[in-house]
């Protein structure tokens, strides 16, 4: 237990905040975290939950003497939000975020926050397919990474600070440049969620001599489409606000698959084992999912 | 505990076949299991475990007055196989499989069964990427699907009997035509499998500003390419033998793809959050992996 933070505003307490929130009470890590979002519903989940202490959608009431503003929302929202809070928070409050796109949205934050106090980027590797404060866990950083993205104008003692909170939480925490994060998560990331959604869509209405197709799907499709039960809303912003990475995965991507389709259409029997056991061996090098 | 057939006969006693001799034995359905296979050490696995009575690498022996033959091994070794046993098969010794495509494999083995007894083609929905003996358990067909492929030539007692065996291990079992069933496994298993081993041949070599972009893969890439660590022989043989429908559902999956990537190149919010919130939908109608 070490105190970090006075007060802590977590703006969007779904998953990600509310995971945040409750493990920063939990490790006595802020004295207070003020839980502020759209939907009085999920606040007050939140608030029953204990996520947070109190909870409320009045920005001036949000932000008021807070140390720290996470933003946790879908990250399309989350520049408009700090234009939201700029005006009710003192001077020398620290402002962070979740979001799983660090370049166009980092420079936007200090956009916003410039005069106020310091911008730090930053990403936990966590989360699921679940959403909301009831999907909200303590333990869901632990052993996880936690990417924070510095910029030239990133104070270092806010950036030391917020690595402590995730510290204090059970994350990894290494430190990238904004573009390095932006380029690797859309391979690993934003890539695999964007061929889950169409592996599901390419499906889900078909059917074959009377049958439904999807209704014979077994672990291997429910695992390779689990994350297209992901927030619609989420994958939207983070798909348009990464696009150009994103669009640069696709077309690997297209590649790797294009060559196996290519062994198949020419009855290439080695050629295909061949590009199916170097993929296999990465696969396996990578371990299990937990 | 009820006795379907005498002496039944597994070629191949990896996860799937392992799995059927071990529920078989369990459940008191054969009077004695042999196994028979290529690797010496996989079929000491077998025997230590308890999976077989015995084992052979002598078709001859393997076969001898079986009452079932179950092939379990790649799918392109299953007519070969059957080549070699058919010479010491007693008359109206039964030929099944379990393997992942039907149409072209039910119609070669029926030809290199002529004359030594009926086959009824069939495929257990279960599975994962782990392999050999040592995978094997008697539960894995427990509620899963289990599709039987009869043809025109198929006979309806030795179908009785093999449906028999695959309910006795708990399975859920289906008929359908073997072409139907090709249509659908191509879409929600072949696929799926190409999609995985391109997303890791994809990613696995790639650098970014120095670090190892799989490094930061979380869950979400883990679980959608958890299939790819299956084995290389195994998915080559299905793919080949599969070839038709596999390239229409890839045709399917890049249309999917190529719409929400034209969404993200036009910036088009409200599409792309339609088109994924579709997708959603349908995943979550699906349920949890298990």
């Amino acid at each position: 237990m070490s105190l970090l933070f006075g007060r802590v505003t977590v703006a969007g307490v779904g998953l990600v905040g509310g995971s945040l929130a409750l493990a920063a009470r939990e490790t006595g890590s802020a004295s207070e975290v003020v839980g502020f979002g759209r939907t009085a519903k999920n606040l007050e989940v939140a608030r029953e939950r204990g996520l947070v202490d109190r909870v409320t959608q009045d920005p001036a009431e949000a932000v008021r003497d807070a140390d720290l503003v996470v933003l946790a929302t879908p990250v399309g929202a989350c520049a408009v939000l700090a234009e939201k809070f700029r005006d009710y928070a003192r001077p020398g409050t620290i402002l962070t975020d979740v979001g799983s796109v660090k370049t166009e949205l980092v420079a936007a934050l200090e956009a916003r926050w410039a005069g106020v106090g310091p911008v730090v980027g930053g990403h936990p590797i966590a989360g699921s397919e679940a959403s909301g404060a009831g999907a909200a866990r303590a333990d869901l950083f632990r052993d996880r990474r936690c990417i924070l993205t510095p910029t030239s104008s990133t104070d270092s003692g806010a950036l030391t600070r917020v690595r402590r909170l995730w510290e204090a939480v059970g994350a990894r925490v290494e430190e990238m440049p904004p573009t390095a994060h932006d380029e690797i998560l859309a391979r690993v990331s934003h890539l695999p969620h964007l061929v889950a959604y169409a592996l599901v869509e390419a499906v889900a209405d078909l059917r074959v001599a009377g049958r439904q197709a999807v209704d014979y799907a077994g672990t291997g499709f429910r695992d390779t489409t689990r994350i297209a039960a992901s927030p619609a809303d989420v994958w939207r912003d983070i798909a348009l606000a990464n696009a150009d990475p994103l669009r640069a995965a696709l077309a690997e991507f297209r590649v790797a698959l294009d060559a196996l389709e290519r062994f198949i259409g020419a009855g290439d029997a080695a050629g295909l084992e061949a590009a199916l056991a170097v993929a296999r061996s990465a696969r396996q090098r990578l371990g299990r999912s937990d």
